[in-house]
């Protein structure tokens, strides 16, 4: 007997998995599970939550997310928890100074259903929010349109806000009848708008991780080459150029290139260094 | 001078008020005024609240929307607590047994915004929710399409999921194009119908010009490092490598530190070469 109900069939891709990073209150990743289980999501990852795991404060807020709770995995870092991950969409009240691309919470839930693999929505801490460095892994950046003078929703709030909307894209886009016809209705004059059958035919994005270990080597060979002169900058620099390849969102085979690409410029420098 | 933040101008209907029904616990009130004031709703009414008001409970979790909690007004009925509203929708987690007229968030938010008038949304309490004799006084009675294995949402979460939804309707209503923001930023042909304010803050993309002169330079350094190793397949690879950058769209300051990071990958190499 499976531990975890499964969710009812509605559409082809599963749900999104739901990454709490540095959680500080067991109540709110409680009330996150609760959310979760509103909407049919069952997956929860922990990001070296601050009071560590388990947590007592989380089981009575979660009611019957208690199972979601139960099986929630830790991890110590976003890479590690999202190794398995191919569309990461983080949450922020706010923009940030990075060149990351930008969405609201309905894009994301298309682009969730559009994905062939396993995605993932990515939260901050309670006080904080996420680092600059855990925004620029991840392929989007939402941030939901909120009265500008109070955007910071709760963490269970967000995380319900985004999973009821994942939740209604992927009724209507299993729904026979259409249950959020006038969104499907909305755009009907617009034929330039994006035929799926007409993209090109692309690989999916390569995982986080995957994606996390091509910037770990880039950098670490950069060092080497002395790309980094001022050391206060080199985190933002290293920042810019993840947030630059993420745009491109490359799959496992161009990620393998690039890393063909690292090892045929710095060819000769390496032989010196181990000759 | 009021006493209250005006929500910012978007829709021609007043925000809904928002009637919590016998609500037991303060905390859910606080946290349903947070939501409130993260989506732009500030006129909360109270129907006789189980441990009476003020409640100091409510204050904490409110965070910002202390105003709403503070200027809180409290009723001993639903008839009371509605006097001045013209369409009120009711919320329930289940279908009753009633000839009401049944509706989803989306549907109703299109319904508050297309009344002229002072639209009101009323949650019951926690434990038991609204009577049906205060569902019969509703408009409609709205149902999510939540998970039906546990539909039930946490007081202040079904605020929030209203408040949001109401919110999203209200700003595609006052969008001059009458697009969502989603809508316009999907139609990535039309950059007329794009609203500035929502774009990445990226530098434009640099020049073909610019990216061709980086990736003749990628490519030369990549022969010399003997990178191509099957000479037919040289031609695709190339343009792989040029598709994966393209579709980032590199800004020319981006194009700069990508010449920067073949400069310090080569480094040893060239320098060995000219040596």
């Amino acid at each position: 007997m499976p531990v975890l109900s499964q969710p009812e069939a509605m559409a082809n891709t599963a749900p999104p998995v739901i990454i709490l990073v540095r959680p500080q209150l067991g109540e709110n990743i409680g009330a996150a599970a609760r959310a979760m289980m509103n909407c049919g999501l069952y997956d929860l990852r922990l990001v070296a939550p601050r009071d560590g795991w388990p947590n007592p404060a989380a089981v009575p807020m979660a009611a019957t997310g208690a199972d979601i709770i139960e099986n929630a995995t830790v991890y110590s870092s976003v890479g590690d928890a999202a190794h398995d991950i191919g569309f990461l969409a983080a949450l922020s009240a706010r923009r940030r100074d990075l060149p990351v691309r930008y969405a609201d919470p309905r894009q994301t839930s298309s682009e969730i259903l559009g994905h062939g693999g396993r995605s993932g929505l990515m939260f901050g801490p309670e006080a904080s929010g996420l680092d600059n460095d855990e925004v620029a892994l991840a392929d989007c950046l939402v941030t939901a349109p909120l009265n500008p003078e109070y955007p910071s929703l709760n963490l269970a709030q967000a995380v319900l806000l985004m999973a009821w909307e994942w939740r209604v894209a992927a009724l209507a886009a299993t729904d026979d009848n259409g249950l959020t016809r006038q969104d499907a209705d909305r755009d009907t004059t617009s034929t330039s708008r994006r035929d799926p059958a007409r993209e090109p035919r692309r690989d999916a994005p390569a995982s986080i991780q995957e994606r996390d270990r091509f910037h770990q080597r880039l950098e670490a060979e950069l060092d080497a080459g002395g790309f980094f002169i001022s050391p206060e900058m080199a985190p933002a620099v290293k920042r810019n150029l993840r947030a630059l390849f993420a745009r491109a969102a490359p799959s496992s085979q161009e990620i393998s290139t690039l890393h063909g690409v690292i090892q045929a410029l710095t060819k000769t420098r390496n032989r010196n260094k181990s000759g």
